[in-house]
Parts: structure tokens; C-alpha cells; sequence
């Protein structure tokens, strides 16, 4: 159905991003998958087009407006594009990463921090997962001992997106390791900070412009000037971004499931199979006809939510329903594209084929679908 | 997430639906189902409520609003009380039936027809299934002769809802034998008509308190008085409100199944096994999770396709989208529900194993799912 | 694919059963269904010619064979005829009641009572679960306290097939109310006992020619003599025909599915829509498809599981497998088979919306899709 | 269940395979997939080994048996080790292209070939399908006119699997274009002809060491000593394996299945998450359950198929059955595995990684799920 949610501003915005993909990232998206990731300057491009801190003050650099809608155009031209790879970092700053600093930096912090972020200059990562514990971050064992000054960061941090290309990281460690959930603080890690290394660009099944890196903390001294809010209330921050986080996800899981659908109706519409367009069999008939409706269903509740994220009352529950409805859809559309798209949707040069590699780790990250259901069925009272 | 759909009118006329629903039709209602039919009396008492004929002019005893909303509301507690077989007589009377009347009658059958309809006096039924034809009324084989100034109306007519207690009877035949879809005209039979009788209120799943019929027309004499609309047009007219019938079969859907969803938690909470109540096992947890979030997101569908309705920009696409999934996802839901209940979801005096056999028909009445995904994939081009 | 389980005696055997249902039970079925239970006299036509007590010996009137594939014959059968409500009580009678007689009655018990078991004057029924306890059978409370030369016998039974025509009632009790397992042990209940009631036949969704009741003990006197095996060994003997109960329930479900899949494709091959039969549409084609390799996948399954009983090597998981996996299947077939009949499909009359009907209770009972998922993840090692 | 299959010999074959592998391929082996494909060694290592050829003659170095067991024992140890890989070059040279040489090779030919083929010296692929062809071989364009003693080739093929290492390549071309099906001719291509290009090694989703590659003719000159069988009879050769190459497929789609539920049910076994083994949550077990029960089901029909294949009575529709049930089975056990294994699951080091990206053209190659289901689906008469 129409959508309503947008207003002039955001397709003038859209508009904007479409043709700095179309003209920007595309004609080189192949050779970042073949690098297995993007280069630095893709941050800084798109910040000089101003996609990147949207939200972060005017006079800092940034768009000076908290409107999500803005981030959703976005992820939605990065899907439609077929650029899912790359562009996760993208949206991975701006959504799940920049509201920390916006959020928890003192105003010295802000003035260090945001103008970079905003720019591109400064890409950014966040560092919660260890090899070992999944979802269960408070038996999370990286310490930051304080010493003076500053704090003694020894541990391993694993999954991180942009783990390669970021200069900020911040890292969840304990600083008070007797602690479980209330020993959490966040700090920010500078890339070039001595002890600081990171592993390699972990291979992975898709996502392959994605960098993805084990970083690595070897009595790194991080300033207490570094350290983001209070100390101990790491936990309670980590957890407070959530509904945006997996919104974020649920909107480039729809996107997605939508651009895969136009590919495969394309193709589906094109190739011809025993004298007839292969469109026009029933079955495929069928299953683009189901496609369609899924994503048009999926959507309605994605857009609901994004306005209520702008109003502030979208819940930890509602935001857990769109991340494993929306990305579980993503991975159904992308399968039934590739498989509508024959043998051709098996190799990596066709978009279709790109989707569905990348899609396959959506419903683990930013909260794996069980741990969605777990926090709604405890919302049921069970 | 929190609907946004109603305003305060709505709500009022909420609670009066279901106090009436409450006070009046419960306590019969399993008398109903073993009688096979609920008494003509039901819509007698529903009318006198003003829960009847709400798009009917209040100069002709109806509510005088054509906001689609009241028929939600109605529709939505007849689905919570769990009484969806006799309901289904009443949403069909006021959904599917009525407009036909609105639209189509002159001035004359406006007032001979239409305060009956908003009473309760006169029940509704439409026919246009025939035994063997099923979606294809083209095919219809039933006839209606012009001779003077009647139709001769021979055939018969199967799976009529509403078919024991109608008293008009909107019946499509061919007025020319010679065509398919241009011979086709619509006109009101009457109860009592010489020729027209009932075959024997059929045996089914479920839906036990609502009557479904075959009818069969022997040289029944129909006034031209009772034509509805012009001659040959009726096609026309029966695909013309296709989309609300169709968005009001996928309304008593979600509505039914966020019902079922209330009582399997209810149950869930309530039953203990192996020392811990049923609900809290992961599992059933799970399950109740993904029934809870399938229906937000199919509802969040369905109220921006009511909206649409009501500014006239519903598509048949759009409803035929609604009609299928959420009429399947009843099923799903209902079927989940019996499950979790155990043995006792298999017995009838529980709410979840009557909206489960009373479920299985709505995949197939008003435009079976194979054929909503026609309509959605020929409307995408293939 | 060709099965290779059978031989020429059991061949025989099938013509002779299906020769008996075609004369003398399809032709009252409709009744019954319409009653809510089968004479008292089905069991005593059955067992004059043969088909009930196989297992029991010749000289007491049985059939003198434990091979399994004849009660396997009789199951396909009755599932082949649509005649799934009735039939179950014979199954039932011969699968999952009379191995307890011949393994745990003594000389006296198996003299009394298996010549009437073989020959159906003595019809059969076992009642384990109570109300509120579903599959946790060490929670009940029914009690048999031992007063002398017999036993008190108090508490209530529920969803106990057979219940209303039942001769001899196979009922768990705790004869030591202080223990769980330990304490349980079964005693035959006789009809006519004084204080032994039966409640009404229960209203299902279907199976309605199958007699289903709550039973309800009063301080029965159980004569000792009416032990089965010994005192607290009861749960022990309740598990330990678990295989065969559970293959049984395997058996007819995939026979089912078989006569569904039967039933539909002539459906589908007589119906025309639209000028074709529906069944050359490209989407009832590879709904088809899909189903009769589904059955054909589990029948192999099953086939292999006969084989595994008969030698003594068929174990809980691998029945619990073929249990779960056959009623599933069940489901998805007779639900896709009523899809394709159209409304026809809804209408009791036709054998399709019969076997949906009875088919929802076969995931749930004797031990639910569930619980058998928890015996074969357990036996994972999990 | 136990399997009955194999005997004393298969299973002394069975040592000996996966001894060689776990020595000889798996420490190479994530090499290779970095590489993009296998080297030429690992054929001649499994021929010297009696890995290939098993049908082929002891006179010509095979290992004169064309039992299909020691076929699927290779198939399924490769699968076990998870190096389905460069193990499809193997299986496809064993079980899809030896049978054409062993079956249409006059007496000349199979002196030159079928040593090689059997030691591994002369590997080989099967050329049918073209770009846009897909399953619709009768359309293909490429040609081969006859020319004196030799056919001149010319056109194109794609999605060649030992494309890149083939020393022979069977070739389908129409001899006659004129004609569809009657047209079509099978020759033998061999490494250096002139005019015979091999395009580069096609980047996939997965299956990383399994070399696929257009192959281009230009004016070919293929001896006519090199035509398969006789001219124009290509069609019938093609299909008259079909049912050993889909069976094929099948074997390893089933063996991957369960290789995956190893792996899966090891790491849920020793991966701990908030304090439990993450195995040992009821959504775990319960998926896992799934799998193994669902691996168990079609290991039996597939085990079935097998002896019906070496009796030479499996048909085209039992073969089809096979191949798409349990190459869906396949996508769906390691599609859960990888949700298990979480984060880790996404990155290819680990075998259930690979083993997912894969997976997702088995439902493709060798006929597609669609094309399987039409075949059945007219075996039933629709």
C-alpha cells in the first residue's frame, strides 16, 4: 500500500542518496567484495553528501535532526541498490553507533568526537561480543582496570563490524570485574592506541565489503577522559539503543526483501523457459505473488514502528517483533529469489545471489531471532 | 503496537457491541451450534441495538455512516467472544450483502428494503456459487428468462451463508445464456416466492451455529421490480465490492486469531505440567511469541488497508493481499492454539477448538487463496 | 516405491478386511458419525472374521500371530475406507489395549478375558490421563487403596477412547498414593462395576463415530484378582508398549495421508475451472507432488519401522520419530487436500473434510509432537 | 534407524575412503576453496586409491562392480568431512559422466578413455546446459555439423562443473538443428582442441573448490571417432541416467544433512550461554530433534532408492522424489545449524558455514525442485 510516512524532505533526501549511489558506490562495489571491504574514503564521501550524523547538531557538522525517517531512507536505497555489503557500515554508524556518542559524551567528548563522525572521518565500530558468550554479555570477561588516569583494557572483542577500517571503537569491559551486569562500562578505543591490534577480516559467507574483525586489547591504557557516561552503567547503555538498533536492522530487512523481489520479478519477467517467460508460470506466479504480499504486510508494521520510534514509545518488544519478522522475511524472499533465478542465482555477479549470502547472518546479529522471542514471550508474562 | 485507528465514537460503540455480545448472544451460543443455526431473532436483536445497517441512511432506520470502522468494531468482538459462527451472518449482512443494497437499489427498493436490513427484519443472503463452478461465475448455469414483467429464474445455488434464514436473496443469473460475463444480472429473490426453496442447511466443520445452504429455483417468477441495477451488469457489480467483502473476511482473521492467541495464553498460564506451568516452557513460549508478533504485524496491514477502504483507495490487489494472509495466518494461529491446549483444544466446548474448525473455510469462501495470488501476481505483470 | 513388507498372507488378509469394510461398515458409517459412536456390534462383526486379537493365541480364540504387519493391514484399510472414527476403536483394541492383556494377565485373567477380546464381546479401553494432568502420568490421583480381597478404586479418567462402549477399562491408579511412579498400577475395571460411571460421550471436532468419555470410580470395589501384573509396576508396564502404541498412531497417519492424496486427485482430476481441470493448474500439480512424495518418503520410514517392531529392535525414539512425523504429515495433507476440494472440502459429507476433522487430535494424542520432540532430543544427548 | 544396506565390503570401502580423506583432502582443503578450486592431483590420488571408476572394468583398471553402494559410500564420507566441494568434482565424475562412457563408448573409445577415467588421469565433466537455457535442453543452440571425418562445434556452455580441470568434456550439440529433441548428439571434447576456451572459474556462493566455468567452442573440430552412440540419439542418453544422477545428488543431500546435525549437536553440546549448554535449551533441542528425525525419514526412502537403483527398477518420478525432498531437507538442516551455531556459523571456517553457502544450489543443478515436482506431478496423471 502507499506508504505515508514520508513528507517532501525525506524523498528530496532520497533522491540525494540514489544518485550518489548510483553515481558514488556501485561502479566499485564489486572490486570492495572482492577486497573484502570498503575503503575509508567511502565514510568521508558520504559524509560530504551529508548521509552520515544526521542527528548530530548543525553545529558540530552534522543534519541537526533526531528524525529516524532520514536514517531509513538511507538503508533503504543502500538495499534497493543491492549494496548491502558495504553499506552495513554505513547504517551501522549512524544507527547503533552514533546515538552512544550523541547520547553519553560530555561536552569536551562531543567537540573531540562528533564533527568526525559526522563528517566520515572518524568511522566508528562498537565492541560488545566475545568469542564464547553470544547474547550473554554480562559474563563478558574484558576487564579495564583503573590505574590513575586511566583505565588498563585487556581482552579479546569479537564480530565487529568495521572492525578493520574504524577509528573509534567503543568497547564494553568490565571495570569492575566482581560485577556481572552492573560492572559494565563503556570506553572509547583510538585506533593507534598502543595494545590495540586487530585480527584478521574474518571470512565470511556474504557480506564480503563488510569488514568484520576480531580486535584485540593488550594493556591498552584508555584515558578516563575515553570512558562514555558513567562507570558501571555500561550495561544499562547497551541496553537502552536496542529498539533503534533492531529497527535499524528491520528496515534493511524489508528493504531488502523488497529489492530482491523486484530482481527476481525482473528476471522472472525476462528469461523464457520452454517457449514462455518463466514469470508466467503458476508457480512463480505464486510465489512472487507471496513475496509481494509479505513484504507489503511486513512493511506496514516496519513504518508504524518507525514512527513510533520518532515519538519515543516504541518498545524493546515491538522493536524485538520487527527484528525477527523482518529479517527472517529477508531471508525467505532472497531464497525464493534465488531460486526463481536458476543456476544464474548462485553467482555472486548477480545482486540476487549477493542477498542471499548476506542475509544469512541478519537473524544472529544485533539479537538472534531466539533471544527475540524470549524478550516477547516474557513481555506475554511467560 | 497501539492501534491508531479508532477515535472515542468507536470505542463507545465497542463496549455497547460487546455488552450486548455478552448479555444476549453468549449464553445461547452453544445451544446455537448444536441447533446448526442461530434463531432469525439474533439479527431482530442486533438491528434493535444499531448494530445493523450502520451505512443505511437514518431517515430509513439505519446508523447513517459509511465509515467502515463501526463494521471493524463489530466484526472484532464477535471474533474476541468467540462466537464466530452466528457472527458470521451478521458481518456478511453488513458487509457483503448490504452495500449491494445501498448502491444499487432504486428509490423504490431503497424503501421497500432497506429499513427491514437495518432492522434485523429482513436477513440477507447473496448467491452466486454454484455446485461444481466454484470461483468461475462465468460458468454459471442458472437462468433468468425475461417473460413480461418477471424473470422465469431456474438453477441452484450452493454453499449460501445465511441460506435457512434469508428472506432476500440477491441471486446472480443469466439474463442472457448466451454470454458469460455480460449476460449475468443480479436480482432479489424473496422468501416465500413460489419455486424457491431450500435445500437442508448443509453438514460442516465448523461455523455449527451458521446456516449454509443449497437453494434451488424452479421457474421461480421474479418481479423486474426486484432487478438490482441494470440487466447484464451484474458482474460488474459483484467484483465492484469485492474489496470490502474480501477486507472483511481478513478483518474477522486477525481479530480471531489475536482471540485465540488470548485464550491458549490464558490456558498456557494456567495449566501446570511436570510442576511448571505450560507456558513456561521455552517451547510454548516460542510458539506464543511468534503467534503474538504475527499478529501485530498482520493487524498494522490491516488497519492502513481500513483506512485506505474508507478514502476509497483500497485496491483488489490490496485486499486480496489482506484476505489471504490473514486469513491463513488464522488458520496458522488457531492450529497453534489447539496444540498448546492439548486434548482439550480437540473439544468443542472450548472456545479454540470451535475457532478451529470454524477457521478451516476461510482460506476458501469469498475467493479461495490461489486465487487472491492470482489477482496479486497478475497485477504484477505476470 | 514399491513396498516390500508384505507377503501373500498378508495380502490375503487385506482383500478379506476391505471386502468386510465395503459391505459392512461404509455403508452405516454416516450414521454412526451422525450418532457419535459405532454399535457395540461393530467389534463382535469384526472379531468373527478375524480381525480382532490377532496376537491372541488360537486356542483362546485369536489368531496366533504376533506379526504386527496384520494389525498394519487392518489400520491401512480402515484409513483407506475414510472410516478413521469408528476404526480407531479397533485399533485401538487390537495396537494399544490387548498387548497388555497377553503380557500381563495371569492363567485366570487371560482365560477370562481374552476369548471375548478376540472375539469382540469384549470391548477395550485404557485410561491414564486425568483431567489437568495431560502427559504427566506420576501426577495423578486417582487411587486404588487395597481393602482386603480388593481394591477402593476413586477418581476420574478423561478423553478415553472407547469410553462410552468399553466392556473391560485398563485403569491406572496409585495403589500407593505416597510414591510418583512407583506407586501407580493398573487394574481392570469391569462395566456394571458398582460406583463405575461414565460421563457423557464427548463433544469433538471430529471423530465423532469414535466414543469418547470422562470415566468417573466412586469407591469401586476392584476385585485383586482384576491386577494386571504386579502392584506398582504400573507406569513401567504403561511405557513399556509405548513402541507399538505410537507406531500404530504412525501407521494410520501416513494411510490417511495416502487416502487423502487418493481422495484429492480425483478430486482434482474430475473438478473443471476456468475450462480446465483443476487439477492441471500448475499449483495443484506441485501441491500433488509435494504430497505424494511426502507420503512416500514416510512410508518408507514407517515400513522400516514395522520391520524394526516385529524383531524387538524398535526403539522409543525411533517410534517417537515415526509418530510425530507421520501425524504432522497427516495434517499437512488432509489440510492441503480440503484447500484443493474447495468448499466441497468443508462439507462432512466428503471423506477429505472428515479426515481433517479427525486428524487434529492425532499430533496430541498418545504424547504430543512435543513430547516426542523431548524423547528424541534427550536421546540426542541434550 | 539401523541401516541394512551395506555389507562387510562397503564397509571395508567405507575405512578405507575416509581414512584417505582425513589424511590425503582434509589439510588441503580450505586451501582449495581459498583457491577456487581442487588440484588436477586429487583425482589421480582417488584413483590410485580405487576411488573412481568402481564400475569401470578390472581389465581397464576400474574396479569392475557397478554395485551403486560404493558410490554412495564415497558420496557420503566426502559429505561427513565436509568437503562437498571438491568432493561434487568427484561424485560427478563417478556417478553422472562414467556411466555415459561405460554405456554409449564403442570398443575404441572405451580403450582410450576408461583407463584414465578409472585412475583419474582423464577427468571429466558433462556439458548440456546453455546460457538461458536452464532446464530446457531442447532449445540449446550450440551445433555441430559434420564436416568429413570430423563435427564442427560451435557455441557455448555454462555452469560446467569441472569445467576448469575437465580433460574430457561430453559435449550435447545439435548434429542436426533443424530438430529439437531429435537433433541433439553427445561427443567427446578434449583439453587442447583447437578452438576450445574455457572462460573463467564462475564466482559462486559457495562450493569454493569446485571449479565451474563456461566453456566456449569456436569451429571445434571434434573427430567423428568421438561421437557418443549414434547421431541424433543424444536426447535419450542424457535422460536415461537421470534417475542415477538425481539419486546421486540425493545421497550426498541427506549425508550433508546429517553431517550438519553433527556438527550442530557438538557445538550445542559444549557452547554454554547464560549458564547452560545451549543445547540444553527446549528450543534447541527441540529444532535439533527436528533434524535428526527428518535426516532418519528420508535416509530411509533414500536407502530404498538405492536398492531399487541397483535392481534397476528406481523410475524417473521415484529418483525425482528424492532429489528434491532431500536436497530441501539439506538447505533447511544446515540452515538450522547455522542458526545454532550463531555468529560462528557465519564464518567459513566452519564446516556448517560452508556447508550452508553450499547447500543452496542442490536445489537447482540436476534439475530444479519446479522441474522435479512437474515430473512427478504428471506421473500422477495431472
Amino acid at each position: 500500500m502507499e506508504r505515508t510516512l514520508f513528507d517532501d524532505d525525506h524523498e528530496l533526501f532520497r533522491r540525494s542518496v540514489a544518485d550518489w549511489i548510483t553515481a558514488d558506490v556501485v561502479p566499485h562495489y564489486l572490486q570492495w567484495e572482492t577486497a573484502g571491504l570498503a575503503p575509508r574514503s567511502l565514510f568521508a564521501d558520504a559524509g560530504s553528501h551529508g548521509f552520515l550524523g544526521m542527528a548530530v547538531p548543525q553545529s558540530l557538522g552534522g543534519g541537526g535532526s533526531d528524525d529516524f525517517r532520514f536514517n531509513v531512507v538511507l538503508a533503504e536505497e543502500l538495499a534497493a541498490a543491492g549494496i548491502g555489503g558495504a553499506g552495513l557500515g554505513l547504517t551501522l554508524h549512524n544507527d547503533i553507533t552514533t546515538p552512544y556518542f550523541l547520547t553519553y559524551c560530555d561536552e569536551d567528548q562531543r567537540n573531540r568526537w562528533l564533527p568526525g563522525i559526522a563528517s566520515g572521518e572518524l568511522i566508528t565500530a562498537v565492541a560488545m561480543t566475545e568469542p564464547g558468550i553470544g547474547s550473554d554479555l554480562a559474563s563478558m570477561t574484558t576487564t579495564a582496570i583503573r590505574d590513575g588516569d586511566h583505565y588498563v583494557l585487556s581482552g579479546s572483542k569479537t564480530f565487529i563490524t568495521n572492525g578493520i577500517n574504524a577509528d573509534l571503537v567503543i568497547v564494553a569491559a568490565k571495570t569492575d570485574p566482581t560485577q556481572r551486569h552492573r560492572g559494565i562500562s563503556l570506553m572509547v578505543v583510538e585506533a593507534g592506541m598502543a595494545g590495540f591490534d586487530r585480527g584478521r577480516n574474518l571470512d565470511k559467507i556474504g557480506l564480503h565489503s563488510q569488514d568484520t574483525a576480531e580486535l584485540f586489547f593488550n594493556d591498552v591504557e584508555v584515558p578516563v577522559a575515553n570512558l562514555l557516561g558513567d562507570e558501571g552503567a555500561g550495561f544499562g547503555y547497551l541496553v537502552s539503543n536496542l529498539a533503534q538498533e533492531r529497527l535499524s536492522i528491520a528496515v534493511t530487512g524489508v528493504a531488502t526483501a523488497r529489492a530482491a523481489l523486484g530482481w527476481t520479478l525482473e528476471y522472472a519477467k525476462e528469461r523464457q523457459a520452454f517457449g514462455q517467460g518463466i514469470g508466467s508460470f503458476q508457480n512463480s506466479r505464486f510465489v512472487l505473488a507471496e513475496c509481494h504480499t509479505e513484504v507489503e504486510v511486513a512493511q506496514a508494521f516496519v513504518d508504524q514502528a518507525i514512527v513510533a520510534l520518532n515519538a519515543g514509545s516504541l518498545t524493546v518488544e515491538e522493536a524485538a517483533m520487527a527484528k525477527w519478522w523482518c529479517t527472517e522475511l529477508q531471508g525467505r524472499v532472497v531464497d525464493r529469489g534465488v531460486q526463481l533465478h536458476g543456476g544464474y542465482g548462485y553467482m555472486t555477479e548477480y545482486p540476487i545471489a549477493r542477498a542471499y549470502a548476506d542475509a544469512r547472518v541478519t537473524t544472529i546479529y544485533g539479537g538472534t531471532t531466539e533471544i527475540m522471542k524470549e524478550i516477547i514471550g516474557r513481555s506475554l508474562g511467560l
